[in-house]
C-alpha cells in the first residue's frame, strides 16, 4: 500500500524510537532534528549515565541513533527545522529548512517529539543564588561533571565534603507559575547521590524533598540503594535560603519531619531543576495549530486512554512534548504514537480515515 | 504480506488497545480473555469513574470493547485460556481452551496483557482488621459503592461522618514482602476523596500517606482539587493500629509532619491496597517460560529504553503484567507492544527477523 511518509519532529529518544519502529513496520518517515546530532537532551546536555542501569548516555543514545540511521525507511535531516505547514492530514505540506535551503514535502501524518527545556533556576527563583554562588549548580551541570568523572567545587576546584540536593526547583511551585511535578527529578537526584558516593566516598550527601516520587525502577534501583547502601540522608523539608558562610554555603530551611529549623553548611548545592515546555514544542504548536494544555505542553485528547493523539487530525505527540516524561515514558509513548500514525496513514490510504 | 496472527492474552485496557491497534495497522490478532466479558479490572471489579476525567468506567471500557469487537482483524475468544504452548516465534503453537473445547493455533508473536491482582489486606496485615471490622474496606470495595452511588457504613447502613484512607497497604512494605510502590493508589485515594465529598458533603475525609506520589493529571485534576476545593485533609503519617471504640473505629498512629501521635475516631477506613502480579501473569510466565523480575512481574529487557520486550523472542508484555501501571501506562505500553509485535512478524515474513 502506498502511503505518504510520516514526519517526525525531533531526534531525541522519542523521535528515534518512532522512526526506527515505523521503518520496521514498513513505513517511510522523515526525521527532522534542529541540531547537528541525534540523541536529544541526553546527548545535547552531556548526561553521564542513564537510570536505572547506569549505562553511559552516549552509548545508549548512540545505539538508538545508529538504529535509526541504519533503518531503511528513515530519512534523517539534521540542522533542519519545520518552518511552514499547510493542508490537512493525510496531505500536509511542510517546508523543511535545512543546510541546503528550503524544501517542500507532503506528509501523511506528523509525530511531534520536541522534548522539554530544563528550568532555569536563576531566572525566577532568587533565593537559591544560582547566578551568584558558583557552588550552586543544577542537575544538568552535575551531569556534565559526572561525565568528566570529576565532581569539584567550581569556586576552588576541590572535591566537596558535603553536598545537598534541593528538590522541586521550578516544579510544584505556584509562585513561579510551574505548578506541575516534573516526575523524574527525585530519581535523578537519587542516581546522582549514588554517583557522588562512588566518586567521593567521604562526601556526605543530603536530599531535601517534599515527596519522594520514585516508583518502579526509580525506587528499586535508586531510592532504596541511595538510602541503604550509600547512606544518603533524605530530609523531608523546605529550603528557604542559601547564603555564603566563609568559603562554604549555608543552607537554611525546615526539616518538616522533625518539625525544626535546619541550618547546614554545604560545599556544593545541586538544584533539582524540573522540566518546562521546549521552544520547539511552542513553535510546532503554533505552526500546526496544536492546542496546548494549561502548563504549555501539548494537549492530548483521550484522557488516560490516549496520550498521543492531539487536537489536530493526523498529528500525534510523544515524549516530553506532552508533559514531564522519563526515558521509559518517552520511548513507550513514541511506540504508541508510531502505531497510531501508521494506522492513520494506512486507513487514509484505504479510504476509511 | 502474509503474517501469522498475533496472540493477545487478556482483554483489559492493554489487550483491547493492542488488538484494535493491530487491526487498524492491518494485522490479524486473537484476543483471549478468561472471563465472559472484556474490559479487565475496571469492569470485573465494578470501578465507578476513571481518573482523571471521572468518566464512568463502564462507558470508557465499553467503548474500547466495542472498538475491538468492531475491528475487522480481531478474533475475540471469551471464557478462554491458553493452556499449552510450544515452538518459537514466529511459529508458536498454542492451545486455546474455551467453551468449545481445545483448539490448537499457530501464532507469530504474543502480547501478554494479564494485568494485576489487588493486594488482599486481610491475609497478611492483621493490624488493619479488614476481616474483623466491617467498616474497614478497600479502594476496590469503595469503587463498588460509588458505582451504586451509595457510600454507607457496612455495619449499620448509615452514611459515615468521618472517613480516612490509609495509603501503601500492601505496598512499600518489606514486612509482607511487597517492597514496591503501586503507583496509582495515591491518585485513586484523591479521586475517591472527591467522590465522597460529592456524595456526602458533611463527611470529613482524611488521607494518611508516606509520600504523595501524584504527577501529571493525578496532581492537577485530583490531588490539588481534593486538597483545595474539597478540603480533604492529607496527613503525612503512619497508622499502626485500628481498634473498635463503641460503634466507631479508632485509628492510631503518628503524624510525622507534626511529630506527634494521633488517635482519631472514624466511621469508615478505606485501605489503599496495592497491585500484585496476577495469577494469569504467573501462569503465562510458566507456560511461555518468560522470566520474571524480583517482585514477580514480567521482566522486560531494555531497561528504560524498552518496557515491552520480554526475555522470550517474539513475546511482548504490556500493562500491569510488567509492574504497577495506571490506565495511561497500560494503553501506551500496549501501543508500543503492538508496534513491536507487528514489526516482529513483518520482519519474520521478510525473512530478516
Amino acid at each position: 500500500m502506498n502511503t505518504q511518509p510520516i514526519l517526525i519532529i525531533g531526534g531525541g529518544p522519542a523521535g528515534l524510537e518512532a522512526s526506527r519502529g515505523l521503518s520496521d513496520l514498513g513505513f517511510q518517515s522523515i526525521l527532522v532534528e534542529q541540531r547537528d546530532v541525534l540523541g536529544g537532551a541526553p546527548i545535547h546536555h552531556n548526561y553521564a549515565a542513564l537510570t536505572p542501569d547506569m549505562r553511559p548516555a552516549a552509548t545508549a543514545m548512540g545505539e538508538m541513533s545508529a538504529a535509526a540511521d541504519a533503518a531503511e525507511l528513515v530519512d534523517i535531516r539534521l540542522n533542519t527545522t519545520v518552518t511552514a505547514a499547510s493542508g490537512t492530514a493525510p496531505n500536509i505540506s511542510v517546508t523543511l529548512s535545512g543546510p541546503d535551503g528550503d524544501q517542500d514535502v507532503s506528509v501523511g501524518a506528523v509525530i511531534v517529539c520536541t522534548g522539554f527545556t530544563h528550568f532555569d533556576p536563576g531566572q525566577e527563583t532568587q533565593m537559591y543564588g544560582y547566578y551568584e554562588n558558583e557552588d550552586v549548580i543544577t542537575l544538568v551541570d552535575a551531569e556534565r561533571m559526572f561525565k568528566e568523572g570529576n565532581l569539584v567545587r567550581p569556586s576552588n576546584g576541590e572535591p566537596p565534603k558535603q553536598v545537598c540536593f534541593i528538590q522541586c526547583v521550578g516544579s510544584r511551585d505556584r509562585q513561579i507559575g510551574n505548578q506541575w511535578c516534573s516526575k523524574v527529578c527525585c530519581g535523578i537526584a537519587c542516581k546522582q547521590s549514588i554517583e557522588i558516593r562512588h566518586l567521593l566516598p567521604d562526601c556526605r550527601v543530603f536530599v531535601f524533598y517534599i515527596d519522594m516520587r520514585a516508583y518502579g525502577f526509580w525506587e528499586d534501583e535508586l531510592y532504596w540503594k541511595a538510602q541503604e547502601e550509600h547512606k544518603v540522608s533524605f530530609i523531608r523539608g523546605v529550603v528557604t535560603e542559601i547564603t555564603k558562610r566563609g568559603e562554604r554555603l549555608l543552607v537554611k530551611g525546615e526539616d518538616t519531619t522533625m518539625g525544626r529549623p535546619v541550618e547546614v553548611p554545604m560545599d556544593m548545592v545541586i538544584l533539582s531543576v524540573g522540566m518546562e515546555p521546549s521552544a520547539g514544542t511552542r513553535a510546532m504548536s503554533a505552526l500546526f495549530e496544536i492546542p496546548l494544555e494549561s502548563h504549555g505542553f501539548i494537549h492530548t485528547l483521550g484522557g488516560p486512554l490516549d496520550r498521543v493523539t492531539t487536537g489536530v487530525p493526523g498529528v500525534f505527540a510523544a515524549g516530553a512534548s506532552t508533559g514531564p516524561a522519563d526515558l521509559e515514558d518517552s520511548v513507550t509513548s513514541a511506540g504508541s504514537a508510531a502505531m497510531k500514525a501508521a494506522a492513520f496513514v494506512t486507513l487514509a490510504a484505504r479510504g476509511t480515515a
